[in-house]
């Protein structure tokens, strides 16, 4: 008989793999994939970044090949601090450096919240910080939204009900919907948080991948959030996600607690790739690679838009982002986006169900689409296909269509 | 009033730093350090590391720079699974990448704990290890050990009285003892652990770095134990730290577990980093680059156990390891080695203070201190700066020294 390897509570029955799932393009040649928030690999800024390894390992091996400090380098720390000074006044000792903001999400769970403490997310939410929240033992509580983000009277009445220790808002070009959250409910969240003294916890990866106009400062800039504030960045959206970087802006203890956490979860980031990143920030100019970027990334989300206007059975909603990498679609109607996704794989296209983006009761007919991993004409062809997938499905079409 | 920042109740009091300690060198020009379990940069194999770095973001920087899978690259898989299965037959599917042996450890106890569960550790452990298994919530209970490792007896006592989900061990070249255990003691405790029906987690970071003849096989290569046994090895003891890879080698839902934890707690271990060494893996010969290493280190070792002799005084007791990077000392005389370690640093040389390396009755007046960091000659003016600082800590001294 074969040994049954014990395992924590969480693991007892099946063990679902959703940010796995996200990655099945990977493996699956040909498919055209709707479902990661994986940036387009033909944009990174390959060239300088090999560049900047090179140089980093010929100059500076020793150190770039040894451990170095769990809170971070140095270098790339000030250089981190610099570009969140654009918003919020930061040092360089109110930066720790993480792989990546899933890791940054993690951590920040790992030193708040104790087995069964609260923390409010909007609903629907990035479903790897649910993933996160749930290892830690965390008791997630979803708060309404609407096209403008989380709704502060209803922030306020879950405070009261639930006692949270923090909150985990995207406010800008949100993980799954793409919507963000204007400048004044960025005032009235921040005027809830204050009056409540409950802690934020700030997701800003997309916040460089503004469409339509400049993207408001973050909550953490507004008069009084910086201290009770841990604000993520990543440059896995706007530089590479193969370096796995980014960091968190926070202060005092909070902060020391991170990197400690850090010491204990990975040790810390690898030495290499923060030298080669550092000396590519300090060399080459990553806003105007962004700019470019942008551009192409505005094309796809008006493919994906319109696109999407002739693919979706009527009654389906649908968001339209001004920045970020997300569609997120309501189909309505019984449908679930689970079963769907098996048939559309069948028909090469896939996409994120999205019953895995909500903390408590899960829109079982949503779907989340990125539209920055494909070139226009990919896109297209892969609605196309989504359109076969919901015919097999037997949804109602409207006129036209299909 | 500033805001006060909510945490765990973990971090309720002083928040300390122990693994951040044993990096104080990083930020100490002119210290001699034989705190961390730093490999001498001076031997890295930098020039093909560069070589394959370079290689991979010329020829493959798409995917390298792209997100990849939470199980690691099926390339770095493959090398991984060939080394593994000099000692146990092991598939590709049974390896799971990670950021280092400490992300494996973390991801170890993050799936086989849940909060107040035991696992049984040696008396002294590793004390990244003792932090990991902390920050889950785990309870550690350490179980005595002699020579040869942990005592097969007291390991049956222990798992009688605690009913632990596993045991942690670190069999060969032991952190922080440099001790090993011998091919018989290692059949006693698995025959303990195939009677009870407990799991092992064996950590071997040093395996590959034996001076004195061939190192046993791990005790998951014995008859039974591979299917209860999670493998960990590291890249950063044998090649280099900074580029943060290791893995575990497990099956079944285990292994399962640690891909979907991994992925909520880092996403993935850096693509590049992972097609880089598997290149480098592939068309160098990492063995022979090990041999060289080995060499050097055993000088190293046997300049630090001579000159211990000579520094410490009478009645402490040193360990004489026969690979790996430590030795470890028990001053005795209610020495406390915390204190000690402020007054070194002032005389210029740093070492581990023991307390940070016992799961639960630390005894103060030991200390690690890591050999390959430093050529003997450093190795000797750091021990003739130690001697100085156990003189003014007023420790009795042998005739003849200080």
């Amino acid at each position: 008989m074969a040994f049954d390897f014990p395992l924590r509570d969480l693991y007892a029955g099946e063990i679902a793999d959703p940010v796995g799932d996200l990655f099945l393009a990977l493996n699956t040649p040909g498919l055209v994939s709707f479902a990661g928030g994986m940036p387009d690999a033909a944009l990174f800024d390959a060239e300088p970044l090999r560049a900047a390894f090179d140089h980093v390992l010929a100059h500076d091996g020793r150190r770039a090949l040894q451990y170095g400090t769990s809170e971070g380098d140095p270098g790339l720390r000030a250089v981190a601090a610099a570009r969140v000074s654009r918003h919020v006044p930061t040092t360089v000792d109110q930066i720790q450096i993480t792989s990546g903001s899933q890791e940054a999400i993690y951590l920040t769970a790992l030193v708040l919240l104790n087995p069964g403490d609260v923390i409010l997310v909007e609903e629907p939410t990035y479903l790897a910080a649910v993933q996160a929240f749930a290892l830690v033992g965390a008791r997630m509580v979803g708060v309404p939204t609407d096209d403008g983000g989380v709704l502060p009277d209803a922030l306020a009445a879950a405070i009261a009900e639930h006692r949270p220790r923090a909150v985990y808002l995207v406010p800008s070009y949100q993980n799954p919907t793409g919507r963000t959250m204007p400048p004044e409910r960025r005032r009235a969240v921040a005027e809830v948080l204050l009056r409540t003294g409950v802690a934020l916890v700030e997701d800003d990866p997309y916040g460089e991948l503004g469409f339509d106009g400049p993207t408001p400062a973050p909550i953490a800039a507004l008069d009084g959030m910086a201290e009770r504030t841990l604000l993520l960045n990543s440059l896995s959206k706007v530089m590479a996600p193969g370096v796995r970087l980014g960091w968190v802006r926070g202060q005092g203890r909070v902060l020391k607690a991170l990197t400690v956490a850090k010491g204990a979860v990975t040790m810390q980031s690898p030495a290499l790739n923060q030298l080669a990143v550092a000396h590519y920030l300090t060399h080459h100019d990553l806003d105007a690679h962004i700019d470019a970027v942008r551009v192409r990334y505005r094309e796809r989300r008006d493919a994906m838009a319109a696109g999407l206007r002739d693919v979706l059975p009527s009654g389906a909603e649908v968001t339209r982002p001004e920045g970020g990498m997300f569609c997120w679609v309501r189909l309505g109607g019984g449908i679930d986006t689970r079963a769907l996704l098996a048939t559309a794989v069948r028909h090469g296209v896939a996409f994120a169900p999205g019953w895995s983006f909500f903390a408590n009761d899960p829109d079982l007919s949503t779907m989340r689409l990125s539209f920055v991993t494909n070139p226009p004409e990919t896109i297209a062809e892969g609605l196309r296909r989504l359109a076969a997938a919901l015919a097999e499905q037997a949804v109602a079409y409207p006129v036209g269509v299909a």
